[in-house]
């Protein structure tokens, strides 16, 4: 339960890394220090608000009314996530590494729509592309001690993806066999015009969705569509055992794996903080 | 298994605290006694049935044959709930302590908008939040052996609320991207009038609750309602899976930890009145 | 595993109780004899094809088309059931007990409507009531290898009782309490007519049924459209997580308990017809 | 883990085989050569092209613009679905065993159409089962890694089969008695036609789909809708209870299972390809 950075003997000699850089990589991107919290906190804020103002934007009441305010309110965070890019990349080391990565692309990608939008037609469609900065969030989720139950989640479901894929892989043959017998038995009379539109259908169907807005007419139909929703029923068994039986066992394993480095307890709670066998402080799990 | 009341001592020899008053929180707040469980259930008719009287006062048909009545009904509740409220105040050592807990606000408001509804216009929609009364009947179901369960169930709950927070939070930035990308495909002449509604619409399919007054009409937005489909219908299972992983733990610790005071034999049902290996009896579970 | 049939002494020297009868009881009664199962059979056949007899009756182009043909088929069966009857008050040796039991009063009502509907007007609806017979098909599912595993599910679904009652409680009490806050908001201009629509509605969206039928139209009620529909999505983890819980459990102990009378062998699969340890034979397991 | 060929010895001096024709054979059905995979890879390939071409040409708009060109890719794939037949015929060593098999017959259907639908008028109904040669992935998924995956799963479905029947003929009885109700108290004014109609809408509403073009009218028929969704709320968690549990059972007796020749190390994961403890190479396990 202990991790220690490993960089940290090299990283104060760095001729390259000025002291101002050094803090501002705290501040920025590690999130166990004072000023790395606020940041992340401030940060988490930003997106929201800004998330909300793209949504508010998109509704033409509103858009009409407050469209100027909701402008303004749209620069200001444009610029902040600007300024917070320029000083992400200075605080690296290796800014390329930084701009290449996931999460560099997507900090480009939550400003970048706004300042083309004034040079391009169709900039509207454009600006919908700000809301893809929310994934943003999830860099900071990983702070906190969030942390754990999204690394078990994604153990169990990491753990189980073979049996999901096979399970997904049997779904889309069925839905495409009986998509394909509903275009037969209902036909384009009864609205279901062509073969993808029936697996549509069946999609919609078997997931329990059910919209209606393409329903079975004929008696022949309706028993077809019985079956298929019965099958949907049990179906859904399925991959709820599967992810049930990995996150019973991922459970186990962890409570067994929470070791105390100093006594070799086991069975730690994930946010203890304390050894509770021999007391002795467990380090922050948070900066991994 | 055994619970005793530490306070008991002491209270018999308060001055503030009369016999009467004494008696009369036995009757109201303790539900282990004779006069304490008649008047649990009572108390529970007279919610359950109040209840009833406000809902057939919404219904136009009833409110305009059997209106009058149905006032008279209201008063009798209103009043009887009422003088309960004043004996609790009087019964308890510390009214304000009560009169500011949760359940006193909620017996507070049980009465209050009746009462209102003679001063104030608009006292329709206030008669409405009368329903919240019905709330006290949680306070009432801690008695008697659902008290274990609701416990056990409870305890899962928390015990997954990290996990469950963590999937909520991966949930609301899905339906928010999908849903702006459903704005973009279909766009306001399919009825994806704004980012909002588009959400709302990513909810209502992922939920598998599928209304269909918003639908998909592009092929590329059926697509990727299959899409949104498929994904809910997996995601199902993961908050089943951390729920079912936690209830089967809770069951299996509750067993291990029912043990008998005297002779420490351990695994007894939770409703069980005698030890299985001695025989001693237990103590009520109820009072807690 | 054994069961012993403890009556079996007396019987025979029963003067009341002619060998006939005896006969007829063993073919009625008992599942596990040759005619038994014969006789099981087909009383499984004519129940099913004289409900599907009813089914088709209720089709208007069926009724017009072969009326008179399914009258007679009908009359078949009801003069076949009434000899069944008839024969099972025979066959048994406290009649009394036979008709004032569950399963007696369902033979009655499975051919007693026919009769009456030549008497009494608006017997068409009267005839409905006959699709009450296929409840006597549990009868005979008592019988052959489902029996272990309905027995499990029974046990499973039994354990989970109080469970499943503080569930469903508190569900109630969510749906009326939502329901209420949705006829406030929406209101009888947006098809919220009354409470108890707003409630029916809420059910409909809790359970993930969705008709659309109703929706919500307003800003704040399609809000607090989505907070209830992630509710239920969440909330059917629950029932899942108990039931599965129980199951689990139940398999468990079931395997332990199959416990061999001749080598105390345990583990024996349900329909295991040998010990696997000894060779011992089982005794049919059916006649419980 | 270790599975040999046992005929290997005898074929080889099989003089009617002729080593073309073997070595046709390990092309077409062994999925671990090179030559094999590619054949695999090719032949998944080819099946999923054409079905998109089949469901593409069902497109009207699509079959009017670019119909000429669907049906060259169509004999394109027929003529190759026929040779690849004629290769299968030749390579294996009983013809008629093949011939016979489910895989052989839906071999056959999935080219055969096509030759049909030149003769015969109506073909364009007779195109359409051409999707059944969707299935002939099934065969090609077994290979790979995806193979002890949905092992596991469908020894999991298998062992909990009866169970699972117990569950769908307890849900049919409910669906049919709960659809005679609403037969009754809906009636054909309110859109229940007939009683097979009024079960149709009971399993739209049991398994949750609710497609909104039958809905209950009457307030008694609100009441028993709200019942029935509730039950089927509650009623989802058995088979999900039931196969959670098999596959927690199954993926536990595999982790036992998986032992190594060499040295008895158990728990391996199935896609290991060297034991953990010894180091000795697993064989592969794709050929059974």
């Amino acid at each position: 339960m202990k991790i220690t950075s490993k960089k940290s003997g090299k990283e104060e000699k760095d001729p390259d890394w000025a002291p101002w850089r050094k803090k501002l990589h705290e501040i920025i991107f590690e999130h166990h220090t004072y000023w790395g919290r606020k940041f992340d906190v401030l940060l988490l804020w930003a997106i929201l608000l800004s998330i909300i103002a793209v949504m508010l934007e998109s509704v033409e009441d509103i858009r009409l009314k407050y469209g100027e305010e909701l402008r303004i309110v749209e620069w200001v965070f444009t610029i902040a996530f600007t300024l917070e890019y320029i000083a992400r990349i200075l605080s690296v080391k290796k800014p390329k590494y930084y701009i290449t990565s996931f999460y560099g692309i997507i900090d480009l990608l939550s400003f970048l729509p706004t300042y083309l939008s004034i040079f391009l037609a169709g900039g509207q469609y454009l600006m919908v592309i700000r809301t893809i900065r929310l994934l943003r969030v999830f860099r900071i989720l990983k702070l906190a001690r969030f942390l754990g139950e999204s690394r078990l989640l994604k153990n169990a479901l990491k753990a189980s993806r073979y049996k999901i894929t096979v399970f997904f892989g049997a779904v889309l043959i069925l839905v495409i066999v009986m998509g394909t017998l509903m275009y037969l038995v209902e036909g384009p009379e009864n609205g279901f015009n062509s073969i993808p539109l029936s697996v549509y259908w069946a999609i919609v169907t078997l997931t329990t969705v059910g919209y209606g807005d393409i329903a079975p007419q004929t008696v022949t139909g309706k028993a077809l569509a019985s079956i298929i929703m019965l099958l949907g029923y049990a179906i859904i068994a399925v991959p709820t055992g599967i992810v049930t039986s990995e996150i019973t066992q991922a459970s186990k394993e962890r409570k067994k794996n929470n070791v105390c480095d100093n006594c070799s307890a086991e069975g730690h709670d994930i946010d203890a903080k304390y050894c509770r066998n021999c007391g002795a402080k467990f380090e922050d799990e948070m900066f991994s």
